[in-house]
Parts: structure tokens; sequence; C-alpha cells
């Protein structure tokens, strides 16, 4: 593994903030605040540190070649051994997925829910690490790390076995409540806000929470109201029907189960994902599956339309999941047919639109009835809750200080006006991106102008942090224009060309069809060399400085592209 | 120029038509239908064609470094002497965009209303293109071209001047209708339907529709209900006011400047194509003006706040854009403050989503308010009519052939559906996409399996054509894990090496901080070579295909990644 080389340019130096003087809370996002994804909030008090969850990112689009983005912990390693324990609140990859990467560094206990730490297992046997850090705690137990004294409660997500976080710190009572949704009058509801009462009455000194959807305005769609719209289908449909929706969202997975049942289906799953997904719940008995209702794939040609459900990956149109192969012909098993019914159960993740879309057309053109449009064909309920929800969450809460978690700055500054309609004083929210450090007291709080390194990490392959700025921008450069690598073999005492010199392009031009502009550049480079040698005789750092400008210079204006350009001499 | 490279790799070879045996008319889409862009629709009938708009696309994410996609045109390019002339629908990019890159080709007239001509005018003026050929057209005038006898009717659409056309061919009445919406109840809708219902009393033998919008349903934002934000935005606003839109949505221009007028603002204009749109707009006496409300930038500071409205580029999120300038503090003149407000009134297109976020997170950091979301937050309108509508052109033309037009696959489908619902009989119904060609006769139509060439045609910098499929596979290759480049000098008569290969790499490692990978590459570099030249002796091509094949092995072990090899051999 590498050393962290950090993106983000704007990155203050390694600082570490010595000890507070006195009673004093420091509340510091390492990930998640600014951004969607890679979540790692951090809680120090003295000589203890609570670590919230330690998610990944999926990299955007200007990340050429990356494969996940992991928070910077640098903070974190140089107070390990302060480090009591890290608690993760469900088992999404933007809540646990740094895991595999970050906590070989830190080596504190884990702990979770059942799910939750099944997931990590996972990963670790995955990646060969050991799990017996970890820990399987229970949605209502309680738990002493060092200073902070933690209740667990259970919240509703797209996933069982999500936990909220009532700390209980040496200045006052904090609650962390990470993605959340409320589900619509009912049992659960009335338990949920009875709780927050609860704390309430205790008297809440800060509350963290979910941004995710503070921009979405309106009722939102209840999950009850996609399980109806799927039994529908289910009710429906002759034909087959093949459903997409994220893996770990089980409680749709149960929907579709329970539909399937309902109509005398069969339920063939395919995509790795979700097979993994569902074996880690069935273990759990987290899902309720009849009997014999999972068949596998290889007997789907035994059954007649109308008997089959699928289930699969492919909900955000990746380009190996399931139903990309089964859109494009090349899924082994299932090959779509007109009469297949495909239901696109998910909403698009930002950037990954146009490979919905294209997924989409293409399972049109191989002749099926496509359902999607997620919340608009009430297909889809998201796991965050809006803004009318959040406010109802303050408003039960009536938390003294209020910090917006988990989301984009837009979507931090949003909620910190829902919190203002809530009741909560414009002064007692801190608005607070990755790195910032909130300092709170039992009577004041402050956003500090303290930065700790919390820049992108960015793993690629083996890597770690290897990929930085420069081979970044390198990658970026050679996307746009390619690159051009010219050779001149040079008598090393003379410094005179001994051959004429090799150019080599790749994603510049395509060289075969441009034999005037290959002879012309070459013509340029003897000129070039000739005339530098001349006056830098033998400098050749200076030299292919020189040749590198100028030889941009004359591609631009012969083409109007800009490759790369690389002078490489080789003197015999 | 180059030659054409087609991308598309299902391209077939050019194949040209003969004339066809009797009456039968030939509907050839070039560009437009299964994707969003670059429309080019081609009608020929015996020895005539007509063409109607010529547009370019803007790449996708994969294209990488392409500035713009344009039609394959070589069908046209062989049947040269038959095209009678290009009609521009209206003076949108994805209608007359290709014309600067397609037309010296052709060399045809081109017709179109004023504002439609003005826009290419200017193209051809940058291009240095003669402006000869370019003739203005009256909304409802008639024009003989050939066998084609076409009437204009007015349309309306984002900007003004768009135009339907009505097509009397040999074998009958011919509608193309290209994006367009429909108005709330008032005058202008009555006569829309009131035209349409004189040409389906003519008879209609085909319909091709706009189907842009063909998954929409329920009821759209009007424009009226915009403008009526906009002013509300502008009444309860005591700070700057900076709206964003797209440049050529001249009817939404025109609502900001009625606003500020309203209200007693001033209006700056910032950002080129804004600044350009609305001069051409301005010329041709299309905008309402009231004098001295527009005012030049540099005389911003002599303003007070409340007398400020900023209209300007960047609702996409574009990089280099007015707005995302003054986002990222970038702008000389527009420094963003607490107190401004932002409006952003435009949808997202597909891929700009995660862009135009960017934008908005940095306009809160600065301290903005901004008003965004399009139709939710009644700042934006379509200017595509939507499922409803649709429904009521067809039911009031009632074709006997319907085709839609202008969109991805599954919004032809989806069009073609509610043709259905609007009584057109299913096997009347022609869903095709680019290449494919309809035969209409008065009688009968059919899509048949003839297909002309109609893939994409990349323009990136003086190249058009020039990029194909290896260029932009390299492209991908390295910008996904760059490229290593080792360099062997070998004495020309033994094969041996001369000195340590040369490895040079970008975009692949951080160099510096792996020499041990640099120093273990370059072992297995003399050990391949010294085996391979051994075995091969002096077949340097077979040579360097297997080191690049070990090489690359070697690699994907120590990194998991995979850069692009080039191996080179110097002989000396």
């Amino acid at each position: 593994m590498q050393n962290a080389v950090v993106v983000n340019q704007t990155e203050p130096k390694l600082k570490i903030l010595p000890e507070t003087m006195g009673n004093i809370l420091r509340i510091i996002p390492l990930g998640g605040l600014g951004e969607i994804g890679k979540n790692l909030q951090v809680y120090e008090f003295k000589r203890d540190i609570l670590i919230v969850d330690c998610g990944l990112m999926f990299p955007s689009e200007e990340m050429l070649g990356i494969d996940f983005v992991i928070p910077d912990i640098r903070y974190l390693i140089e107070k390990k051994d302060k480090i009591r324990g890290i608690i993760l609140t469900h088992g999404h990859l933007d809540h646990f997925g740094g895991l595999p990467y970050i906590w070989p560094k830190l080596g504190c206990p884990i702990y979770g829910a059942p799910l939750s730490i099944a997931y990590v297992k996972e990963k670790f046997q995955e990646f060969g690490i050991s799990t017996q850090n970890l820990h399987t705690v229970k949605s209502t137990d309680k738990l002493q790390l060092g200073c902070f004294n933690i209740e667990l409660f259970p919240m509703s997500h797209t996933m069982p076995d999500e936990v909220g976080l009532a700390i209980q710190t040496p200045v006052g009572l904090v609650l962390h409540i990470a993605d959340f949704r409320i589900e619509e009058e009912n049992e659960e509801r009335k338990n949920f806000f009875a709780q927050l009462h609860r704390f309430a009455n205790r008297g809440v000194l800060a509350l963290l929470l979910d941004s995710t959807n503070a921009e979405v305005t309106g009722k939102s769609l209840t999950e009850k109201a996609v399980s109806i719209t799927i039994e529908e289908i289910f009710k429906e449909t002759k034909g087959r029907i093949i459903v997409t929706s994220f893996a770990t969202n089980l409680i749709r997975v149960q929907s579709v189960i329970d539909a399937a049942a309902k109509t005398n289906r069969k339920v063939i799953i395919s995509g790795f994902s979700m097979e993994k997904s569902i074996e880690i719940a069935m273990k759990l008995g987290i899902l309720k599956i009849p009997k014999g209702i999972i068949v596998d794939i290889k007997k789907l040609h035994y059954l007649r339309d109308w008997e089959i459900a699928v289930l699969c990956t492919g909900s955000q149109g990746e380009e190996f999941s399931a139903l990309s192969r089964m859109a494009a012909g090349e899924h082994k098993q299932v090959e779509i047919q007109p009469g297949d019914t495909v239901v696109v159960s998910a909403s698009a993740i930002p950037g990954n639109e146009r490979a919905i879309a294209s997924t989409i057309n293409n399972l049109f053109r191989e002749g099926a009835e496509v359902i999607y449009g997620g919340a608009e064909a009430e297909i889809h309920a998201s796991g965050h809750a809006s803004a009318e929800d959040l406010k109802s969450v303050i408003r039960a809460v009536r938390p003294k200080f209020f910090i917006p978690l988990h989301g984009e700055y837009r979507h931090l500054i949003l909620h910190a006006k829902l919190a203002q309609k809530a009741g909560v004083p414009a002064n007692q929210i801190f608005v607070a991106e990755n790195g910032q450090v909130v300092e709170v007291t039992k009577d004041w709080a402050m956003l500090t102008r303290h930065r700790v390194p919390s820049g992108y990490v960015l793993v690629d392959g083996l890597g770690v942090g290897d990929v930085g700025n420069i081979v970044l921008r390198d990658r970026q450069a050679m996307a746009k224009d390619g690159i051009l690598v010219a050779i001149m073999t040079v008598d090393a005492k003379t410094g005179q060309l001994l051959t004429s010199p090799d150019i080599i392009s790749r994603g510049f031009i395509y060289m075969r069809e441009r034999e005037d502009l290959v002879h012309k550049t070459r013509e340029n480079i003897k000129k070039l060399l000739a005339k530098y040698n001349e006056r830098h005789r033998a400098n050749w750092a200076l030299i292919k400085t020189l040749i590198r400008e100028d030889l941009g210079d004359f591609l631009y204006r012969e083409t109007e592209r800009r490759p790369m350009i690389l002078p490489v001499i080789i003197e015999v």
C-alpha cells in the first residue's frame, strides 16, 4: 500500500489538533459532508475517539480509471491509540465500504447490527482480513466506548438493521441519524417519534441528521405504495417479469418475492451482488422466503413465461450487470423476448442517467415492455426522508445545536434552512464540510477555523492513494487528445540525429490516414533538434522542453488538438 | 477535411438505393431517430431529394475529446445532383449545427425563417463559408423544390420562427413537425389546431412528429406560468438577480427582460452565446427590449443591487460558462455575494446533472440563494409537447401513416403507442431508426430492410471524421490506466540491448514513488527481450507483440491496472 496522495487541491497540511482545554467535544466529518458518499464522522473528547461509519464513494467522471474513493484518515492514524471503536449505522457501501482499506491502519473494534456486520465480514474475507474485530450488536443495545455511552435505536431505510445513535458524551446527548426515512402512519412511525420524544425530554445537545433529500419537497412515495404497484404489475402481466433494483434494497427484494408468491411465480436471481446480498440476508433470516420459490437460473427453461420472475442487478445501467447484458443480448440464460416486462425499480444516481437510458432503449429494441421512471411510475420509493419529514424529526428532537449530515453543499444549506423553520436558531446551526471542526460544549458550540486533512484518497486496482493529481491530469490529457511520442536517437558526442525520428501516437490521429502530417512532424522535429542542439548543446532536459512546446504549437496549428507530447532522446 | 470514418460499428457498407419503380416516396432519417440530436431527415422521390434540418449532436461521455457529432451523409453525397434544398425547421444547433461541415459537400440552397437563417449566417461567416445560398422565407411561405410543394406553417417552441412543413408529394400530403410545444388555451393554440384540421380535411398521408417528450405524462408547465414565477421572483427579491437559461431560449429571455422592466432593473448580459443570440434576435426585431434596459457589464458597479438583473450562460454547468465562472469565483465582473439570488431557468440535458449540481453547490458556498429544479420550481417549461398534446395533434391530423420523429428508441416506441391510442392502426405506424428506409405510396407504406450509412461522424478540432474507433478506443484505454512506453535500443547486428531499457509512463503510476516497480519492470523487459530475441531473431514485429503481452500481464499482477504498452525498438 502506498502513502496516501490527497487529490483535493485545497488540502491543508496535516496538523494534529492538540487535546482541547476543558470540556469540549470535537465533531469532525472526514467524509460525506459536501458530497454524497464515503461517510465517516469523528467524535473526539479528550482521550477518546468514536468513529461512526467508514464508507467509500464512487468516482465522478473526471476521476478517470479510478475504482473507488475513500476518506483521508491521516488525522485518525495520528490519534490511533485514542480510537475506541467504529460503529456502523447500516450495511451500505457508502457507510462501510472504506473499511477494507482503512481498518488495517486503525485496528480498532467495529460494531454494527447483524446485517451490517455480515456485509463487512463478507468483504473482509474477500480481502483476507481477520474478522475477529467485528462485533454484532442488537439495534437496541448500549455500548460504552471510552467516555461515550451509546444507545442504539432502530431506524427505517431501504435495508433492515439500520441504527441511529444516541451518544451520551461528557458535554451532553448527541443524536447521530444517518440515511433514514419514516414510513407512513403506522406503529413503526409512532414508536420512532416516541423514541425521539424520550430523547428530547432528556435534552438533546446536538442533532446530526441525513440531508440527502433535503431538497425534495412534497409527499414522498411510501414503500407500501411501491409494493402495491409491484403486486399489481405481477397480477396484470402474462409474460415473464424481470425486476431490477439495488442489491441491498432488501425491503424491495421482499416485495418482489411476496408479489411472486401471490401470483405463483418462481423467483430467479441474476447478478453477483444480488445473489450475494440475498444469500447474506437469508442466512440471517431477514428475508421471508416461501420454500421453493427461489429457483436456480439454470431451471429457467423448464418454466413457462407466466411462472417466471427474474430479480436482477443493473438498475443503474452498470456495464456488466445482469440487466445490461440482457439488454445487449449477451446474457447467457435470459434472452429478452417480446412479451417480457422489465421493471426498473430504482431511481438514477446522478451521473448514471445516460447508462440507464441506454439500457432501457436496448430493452425496448429487444421487444420488451419497460416500466421505469421511479417515483412517477410508483415503482421506487427513496430511502431518505424528505423536507417535511426532516422538519418533523427536528421539531420532535428540539436540539440545542444542529449539524446537517450527509449531502452535497446545497443539501446541507437547504437542510439548515429547514432546521431554522423547525425552530433551531440560525446561530445554533453549523454547516460544516469535510475536514472542518465543530467544537461543542454544554453551553456553546462553534464552527472553528481548524481544518484537518479530508481529501480524496483514490483506489485504483491494488493502489490505494498512489493515483494523485499528476497521474489523473495525465489521464485527462490523454483522454482528450491522445499522446505523441517523438524518439530521437542521437550521437552522444555530437548530438546529431543518427536516424530519422521515430513518431508513435495513440488517440491523437489515425496515423495511417495522415502520412502527410507524420512526415511534416518528422521534418519539424529534425529542424527543432538541430536548432536547439546548436544553442543548448547536450542540455537535453532543456532541449526536450523546448521541443515539446514548439511541437505542441505546430500540432495545434495543424489539427487544433493538443496531444500530450513526450520527446525522448536516446544517446548512442 | 478527412474521409468520414464511421464510428457506429454495425454500419452497413455504402449501398446506393436505385431509383424506385413507380410512385414511391422514400423517407430516410440520417439523424435524430434513435438518439436526441443531429436531426437530418431525407425525403426522396424519383429524381428529387428534399432535406429537412441538418443538426449536430454533443458527444456522449465515452466519446473522449470529441467536440461534436454530425450525421454521416455519404448517401446524400452520392445523390448530390438530386438535392433540391435543405429546409430548416428552426435555429437550434441540433437542427442546423451540422451545416458548416456538411453543406460544403452538398452545395444546395438552404431555406429557413429569418431567425434560423440569421443563426446559420453567423456560423457560416465564422467558418468562412459563402452565405449566398441562404434563403430567408416567411413562416407561412410556399416553396416548390423539385416535385415537392411545401407549405410552411408557424409552430411554437422555446425560440420564435419555428416552422412546420406540409409537404405535398406526388403520393400525398406529408406533415413534418419537429421540436414543438402547444401553448395553453389561447388564440395561438386555436389557430394551430385549425391549421391541423385544414390539413386533415385535405387528407394527410403521413405524419412525422417530435417524440422528445413522449414519456412525459401529466400536464406540462406552460411558458406563461414560468414568466409569472420569474416576475414574482423579481418582485420579491431585494438583492441582485442572476438568471441563467439556454441562450437560444428567446421566449425566456423576453420574460426576464419583461420582469426586469416591471421592477426597474437593468439587464446585464454575460456569456458569449447569450450575447450573440440576443444580438441576432435584436437585429431582427424579435425581442421587445425597452430602451436603455440593457446595459454593459462594465457598468455593473455603478448600479445598486436592486437595480441589477444578470442574464447569463451556464444553465448546464458548462465549464467555461459565465455562471460556472461566477460560481468558482473566477468571473471578472460578477463576484457572487450573500444576498444574490440565482435562478437556474432550465432543465438538465441528460449527462449534465453532475456539472449543474456542482455549479449550484458552489453558488451556495459563495453565499447566494439558488432557485433551481426546473418544472418543480416552476422556473422552466419544456419546449417539447408531452404525451397528451402529442395525442391531440395526432387525433387532429388523422394521418394514414405515422412515423415518430426525434427521440431515443424508448421515446419513439412510447410515441408509437400514443399514436395507436390516438387512432392510428399499429400496422400503419413505423418506428424507424437512423439509416432505415420507409417507403410510402398513396396506398401502402413499409419499413424496408434497406439500410443506408447513418453512423456517427466525429468532429475533433479541425478533423471531421478522422477520429474513428481505433483512436477513440486508444483514448479510452489511456484514460483508464495510462500508458507505458518501453524503449529498447539494440545492436542492429546482434539484437542485444545496448543500454538499459528506457521506461516512460503517463497516467499509470507516479513513477517517482514507485522506483521499485520501475526497476522490476526494467529487469523484466531485459529478460523478455533476451528470451524472444533468441527465439525470433530480428523479427521485431513479433518480438514487440510478445513483449507487450507479457509485460501487460506482469504489470497487471503488480498493480491490477492495464496501461497501454508501447514497446519501441531502436536499432543502432
